[in-house]
């Protein structure tokens, strides 16, 4: 019988589609209009490490690690600051896809403990195209400049894959 | 065997549930404490078309377009805008039924590209009438009243329903 | 065929997995820097019932009541306060277990309407132990005391499980 799902194995190393994009993240400096992709919404509280402070994001996603690469996809949402000893995020966005192969969202949130060589938030919706799919990305920071500029890897790996 | 659900079919035109529904936003101005159903909890910032901003809801949900119909459902959460040249906006909310019909929670989160005419979100969980459940809500913008009154019909199209 | 995954009858009172924590939420009061695990980054709005706060947490979870028992999970996310006439919350947070029992992450949104004496949020995905998992969290308050400390028992029950 189909109770059978509930205890369905799925294998982390065979999704249904795996696509890996980068993420670019430029921070408003308070000059740099012209270039920005984010801005802070809620300051550093006292907690150190940035904790508290909230950035609001609209950022293009390159095929590549090229910031100029022609995006693919936008990712749009919020990321805040949570920890007092470390770098540690919280992410909560929409992958927006628009190009020749792909038409659609998904929807991700999840922990990023930077510290953590990778890091596993959960895709938990998409629409168009990637119509009702669950799975995983993997976050890995490809670079990291200073205050205003990083650089994510996101490997996403759907699980859940639906043909309408 | 049931691994064939990683594949299966799913018809968006036939979803297992469908719940029309129209959300009222009245923002409060610093004066309409009476009727304010929402407020701004952080600022636009220099980027442009309300960039930063983010507003916080308990919206009254309605069977009609009337404002004063009577409610059958709460709207929950947050929206920000998070685009440079047009408005966009992102939200993550919870509807709350408590009608005759329905008691339970829905769970909702993605973009809202306010230019396109349609957008569809996730809906990534459900709870009571609606446990467990999975579906997609469709926005489209019923009215626009300047800065303080907006009016969304969301159609919410669950496509995994669950017997309890 | 498998398509009666559709209409399924999941148990609310046979989850695949159970297991209940405490949420200790000690938030930064200006001046208790070493204790506190969560801070304000939004003010109050005048709608009132704290309509607008909203604050940034990493609490810890633990097995049984007692906030100096050794945590289990930490609990990342945030909370706001959402409702004029009495004090109801949203949350989205990720438990991000690293004990000896279990590895891994669960993402979890949903609203928090205090006045209720148990509320259910989703269980909206999972990583590591929890891959793709799926469920419910019930939140019942098990302590409050000022402004500054409340305790909340989190009956987490998962219906979706996946072996990896």
């Amino acid at each position: 019988s189909c109770v059978s799902i509930l205890s369905k194995t799925l294998k982390p190393d065979e999704p249904c589609k795996r696509i890996i994009l980068y993420y670019h993240d430029i921070l408003f400096d308070g000059t740099d209009l012209a270039n920005a992709t984010s801005a802070k919404v809620t300051n550093d509280t006292q907690l150190g490490s940035h904790f508290g402070m909230m950035v609001i994001f609209d950022d293009p996603m390159t095929e590549d690690g090229h910031l100029l690469s022609p995006p693919v996809a936008r990712a749009q949402g919020f990321y805040f600051y949570d920890k007092k000893d470390t770098f540690n995020a919280w992410f909560a966005y929409t992958l927006i896809f628009n190009s020749s192969e792909y038409k659609g969202t998904l929807n991700i949130m999840g922990a990023d403990p930077l510290p953590e060589k990778t890091r596993d938030l959960s895709v938990v919706g998409g629409t168009g195209d990637f119509f009702m799919a669950r799975g995983i990305v993997t976050f890995r920071t490809d670079d990291f400049q200073g205050d205003f500029y990083f650089r994510l890897q996101m490997d996403i790996k759907l699980y859940e894959c639906y043909k309408t």
